[in-house]
């Protein structure tokens, strides 16, 4: 059982609540400012169709909950010296964050444009979801905010990413009732199985029921509230419900329900942190009931608005032709009594004022919500120290992720407060789990004997959900720590759109002065679609950076690094980059090793470059067998191989990408090729056939521009995978060895004889090999170990 | 309270369950030999290194618990006369499968090379993981299954899509406790309360907790039970534990616990379907507790196996090397006795083939399971009713999605046993609230006065979370039935890898001759891209295409129709179509009308055409103005207009592209335009400007081969977006009517003076509209409501 630490506080009073009702009004009223007022923002005169803006966009319905929840967390986090982040999962209730971050005085520290008087307010009116104003969500343009309000659902596992390795945090994380029904949300309540109560901080979920969705009610307002106590305790949180729609008596329960709950936080850290060994503590969350759209118009043209789904955007939608509708709002608006709540200045009274925090403890200026100011660069051990030796070239092999997997354990053990690696359930799988020799799985459930490296303080992070992993190692970023994120490459298409909202997050953040820059998420994709033969068609899509290059080009980086040591030098460039997302694709399968690890850096800082060992040497070449990806160099240096030994009069230049936006022309991507240099590596005229480790489409993708894409020929996934070998899949799709041979043939003009008869060879060899795998079951071993045979 | 209808049933006795018993055996013993062995496949001769599989591929931890639920599930649907669909959640165990399939004689049927006696046997074991066979999971190839096992977390959203409106069959949902981690499971539990008891089937989940995934424990597996208990009574089902690892005693426990939850299934839908008004019910579902790896090799190398990870693929995996672990293989499978299972030909014995049910009772050959087979098509209504008149072109508006509502509409009601709506709360949104006029939304949770249209029979399906909608979708239409999915565009991503996977699906089953084509799955993505300036940078994302095109050409269509009446044409042409993924892109928003329905239809059926009213008529032009997509079309023609009216002396082809696959090549795509017609539209030699809806790099994707790419230049979105008006974000994203204007001026030559100076004032309106923006807060009315001013 808890033995308890409450800090005793005292019961709030009378005139406590009023204030918290005071400064709840203030809120929202300037929510509903910011929805409403172009001008007259203290309604000093009567309210005029002018002073009302044209078009009404914004939603209503969540802001007097998120308004609520946000003062009285104010006068806890005084009483308690609390040191609270909120993260809004209703995130299109902009108007309340937007509201408190000005009533705090923070709007106006990082936006002085927006100054605390009647000016301000009509600025801070004005600019809300107006041509060249702000969003009408929460979004990185607004202080104290993780949390990008648009795609709902990840709040709670934000709110987990945040806290983790924090442990004075607490994170105050509204869910919407909406949102509720989405997966990862639904997912994301089994984040406290993975949370330490002695080194993460404490999240405390407030699912806000208003009972409606756009146009539908939302099903956990909707279901016997025995049945919802039960699922939050099947989730493993002791529900509180708080509930009504009479302000003062919410006021009081909910007062009364934060004091015990953040007794209860208290009480539970205190117990795990004096070093008693307990089970996983049963941690509260709260249930607020409270009507959609609150406070606001209770009917509008005889139907019913307040708690009802018409209440979820603008209640009032005519205010500046309908002179009733407009009437209703300036009797909204008055009655949050502003006389009352500002100055003849437009500020907030300094009675009120005060029940607000100060400096980062205000909740709009938490440093943990402008994650960069709090980054503490990762204490790099020397990737050089895990180099495989490499002699000749593709002679001897190493697993480039198992050796990845040893620089990674020393990234860990030096940096026990700031980074972490997540994965659903593959870190092993995927051959990194030479981190689990000096760290383990965070877990905080039964533990049983014969258990492997599972412990509360684990800093590898595995659970069977992508969606976790990705909104853990998210909040984790956010609040400037550092992450790697390794996963199956087919299966990291269930994070596409978490991506697009992290990727438009950082863009945004980019043209934000005081946000300040924090580590780039890393993803590490091994168990390619290469290798996935014995899984079959299923496992196989190397589609998802493609959907990064969508992205905006200052943001994305995807990296194909061809062997162990060039795994190395990317990851470590990775792990020290800022506000990239960079997507490394890289084999856990033994396979031929290229470079030294001087060599290998060299290359990486290049990107790409002309392999002379491979190819006929430094000339001119005939042909360019250019190559991105472990298995497609493997086959363009085997191929180049067969093209030396039986065709030596021909030019074989063999090219390794490792950036893949070192392609993309320099006006479209900053890492892109001059024209020149492209040129130089590619050449103008001659044939280039290129082995691509993804869909061969996005390599004209980022070339069409390039003055030798006529001659450009890709070989690459065509969605004819199977369950097969590896190198028979690899012939499935055209990208062996035998057939880039056949392509250059094909290619290069007045060959001659012998190139027909080495054509011929080939096609022979593909039937050969299709033959060995069906009989045999597996590859054939002259060709699973085929190294360089030709003097290097 | 349910009153009971409950048959009744006699208590299995000890003979029956020693016939499951043996029946599991057999399941089991063919499982292993699946995994296992080449050759030997009834063990007359003692086992050799020879007889095992070189390459040992395959998950054995999940497959005998997959087994047992079959074998008690037959005696059940003979016992009771069901109709049951197995839906096999942990899809890895393929080998359970395809074993069942075979006992079953459904394998030999549909596979007649692989026939019911030791040679078949042999191929049967031969084949499964193996290069040319079969894959190690539940797939298309698996009589019996609509789930493919690769991606996990989809099984009980399936299950549910299954038996909607299907009311005899009842879905048998393993869950496995891997997947049960994954945010779209942990949502799909939800699906209860979109369920009618009375025209809707029933799901029967089966929480497997076998305790461990690949390298981890299970998360639900480690919570107390009284937790676990908790969470499936917050979802709504009554939980009933079985647990155990001795046979004989589990073989007990389940047939009482089916028997029991099946009764409650039998009285739930009785008392439903008497008339008795009820509230949702409380389904049942099963938590079956049973080791992993359960009846294999306890022990391997002196460390426990059986009930730990370690089970989960091969627990012996040097079978061929290494003679002990030859000798308990051979002694695992010697354990399941099949000298008692089957007789001297390799065929099951009669007594248990007898256990099974025959004809379309078998699970593996219910016909629900191979949908085609019971696809009754659509009963259509004319669209043509619906058409919006259109006089002169580009004069009036209308709301291009407010017109399908009218005509969805009618297909509901026309089909009220075989067509649904899914869609994320937006359905009203999106302008389709026209269907609410017919139909309900689904809704089985508690309703209060002032509700909008819900009821159990609804059939608009709406739920805050897209992967539920996909989900319910796939398993509605992979059971035979047809629908349509309407989703904001941004947020479509969300379900990219579920999209993967059902393309994966359709792709492979047309490879399979026994699988009939099953109705489309149609996308209709509205609330687009060009208009979410109120939502601002966060809703912005026209991707969803690019990562549909990736996909096998012959599966995916996508369609952009400018208007309504062409949004009217491809969506009944996409109802009525087969086996395709179709993605209609479309606007909710008043937007001007180009073709009268006959003009459309015409349109629609070449997929792209020239407008001659929009440009300078049929001759030969200077220049190609193209476009895609509702508000390219309107930049583009409005461009166009302009040009014509200022530069008369130019000219102009408008070309509008309805089905963006006609601009790949016809080697490429089977709709696409053969080179000399795409020529003959873009001319070879002539400057194009493409105005396009999505990301510009997808139309030089589809067109890079084409004669005159070169001279094609694209402008679509570039990630610019932001919170402002609709025509400001066009011109953000230089998609502008005056930007267009300019990008011809700047790649057509000699158009001299008058052309200078109308560049100039496109630039200068770009300035005055932006200013306009600022200053007033919506669109200049000149631009916003321009229609074509020059005549016909």
């Amino acid at each position: 059982m808890l033995t308890t630490a409450r800090e005793p506080v005292a019961d709030p009073t009378n005139q406590d609540l009023a204030l918290v009702d005071a400064y709840w009004r203030a809120a929202n009223y300037l929510s509903v400012g910011q929805i409403y007022l172009l001008a007259n923002p203290l309604l000093r005169e009567p309210l005029l169709a002018e002073h009302v803006k044209p078009r009404l966009l914004g939603h209503w319905g969540t802001t007097p909950g998120l308004n609520l929840l946000y003062a009285h967390m104010n006068r806890l986090i005084r009483a308690r010296d609390l040191n609270v982040l909120y993260v809004t999962g209703p995130g299109h209730g902009g108007p309340a964050l937007v509201a408190n971050a000005y009533l705090e005085g923070t709007y106006s520290e990082v936006y002085p444009d927006i100054g605390e008087d009647e000016d301000g307010l009509r600025a801070l009116f004005r600019q809300f979801s107006f041509p060249g104003g702000i969003p009408s969500h929460v979004a990185p343009d607004t202080p104290g905010s993780i949390h990008e309000g648009g795609e709902l659902g990840y709040a709670l596992v934000h709110a987990f990413g945040a806290v983790f390795d924090n442990p004075d945090l607490i994170a105050l994380c509204v869910v919407g009732d909406g949102e509720a029904e989405t997966g990862p949300l639904a997912a994301s309540w089994h984040s406290n199985k993975f949370l330490n109560p002695v080194t993460d901080g404490a999240v405390l979920p407030v699912l806000h029921l208003n009972g409606y969705k756009i146009a539908n009610p939302a099903v956990l307002a909707r279901v016997p509230a025995a049945e919802l106590a039960a699922l939050m305790r099947g989730y493993g949180y002791e529900p509180h419900f708080v509930t009504g729609d009479d302000p003062a008596e919410v006021h009081r329960l909910l007062a009364a329900t934060l004091e015990e709950v953040l007794g209860d936080i208290a009480a539970i850290q205190h117990a795990a942190r004096g070093g008693a060994v307990a089970d996983r503590p049963v941690w509260p969350m709260i249930v607020l009931r409270t009507p959609k759209g609150w406070t606001g118009p209770k009917k509008v043209d005889g139907v019913q608005v307040e708690g009802t789904f018409r209440a979820h955007q603008v209640p009032l939608s005519r205010t500046r032709a309908n002179p009733a509708h407009r009437a209703l709002l300036e009797e909204w608006l008055r009655g949050y009594r502003p006389e009352e709540l500002f100055d003849d200045t437009g500020r907030l009274l300094p009675h009120l004022r005060a029940l607000a925090p100060t400096g980062t403890r205000r909740m709009s200026a938490n440093p943990h919500a402008n994650g960069g100011r709090l980054l503490r660069e990762l204490s790099m051990p020397d990737f050089r120290d895990h180099a495989v030796p490499v002699g000749r070239p593709a002679v001897e092999s190493s697993e480039a992720t198992r050796v990845l997997g040893g620089f990674l354990r020393e990234v860990v053990a030096a940096n026990t407060d700031r980074f972490r690696i997540m994965g659903p359930d593959e870190t092993a799988s995927n051959r990194l789990d030479a981190v689990l020799e000096t760290t383990n799985r965070a877990w905080n459930a039964i533990t049983v004997a014969g258990d492997d490296h599972l412990a509360p303080d684990g800093r590898v992070m595995e659970v069977l959900s992508e969606h976790l992993c990705q909104g853990w190692l998210e909040g984790y970023l956010l609040t400037g720590r550092h992450g790697l994120f390794n996963c199956y490459e087919a299966f990291i298409h269930i994070v596409d759109s978490m991506l697009n909202q992290h990727a438009k997050w950082l863009k945004t953040s980019r043209g934000i002065p005081w946000r300040a820059p924090i580590a780039s998420l890393n993803y590490l994709l091994s168990s390619h679609v290469w290798r996935q033969d014995h899984n079959g068609f299923s496992h196989q899509d190397p589609g998802f950076i493609d959907h990064v290059v969508n992205k905006k080009a200052e943001i994305v980086r995807v990296y194909l690094p061809p062997d162990a040591n060039t795994l190395l030098s990317v990851t470590d460039h990775c792990l020290r980059s800022k506000d990239y997302v960079n997507v490394i694709v890289a084999g856990k399968q033994p396979a031929l090793t290229y470079l030294d690890i001087d060599a290998a850096i060299a290359h990486c800082a290049r990107g790409l470059g002309i392999w002379p060992w491979a190819g006929t040497g430094h000339g001119e070449p005939d042909v360019v067998l250019a190559c991105a990806g472990d298995v497609p160099t493997l086959e363009a240096v085997a191929a180049a191989d067969l093209l030396r030994t039986h065709l030596p009069a021909l030019r074989v230049r063999v090219v390794n990408v490792v950036d893949l936006m070192r392609l993309q022309s320099e006006t479209e991507h900053p890492r892109g090729l001059s024209d020149v240099d492209f040129d130089a590596i590619f050449t103008t005229d001659k044939p280039v056939v290129f082995a691509f480790h993804g869909y061969p489409s996005l390599i004209h993708l980022l070339t069409y521009r390039r003055t030798n894409h006529r001659n450009l020929h890709v070989r690459g996934y065509q969605e004819e995978g199977a369950t097969t070998t590896p190198f028979d899949n690899v012939m499935l799709n055209d990208l062996d060895r035998f057939h880039l041979v056949m392509d250059v043939i094909d290619r290069v003009p007045g060959l001659g004889e012998s190139a027909a008869g080495l054509r011929q060879a080939m096609v022979d060899n593909r039937v050969a090999a299709r033959r060995h795998t069906r009989e045999h079951g597996e590859d054939d071993p002259a060709i699973a170990g085929w190294t360089l045979r030709s003097g290097n």
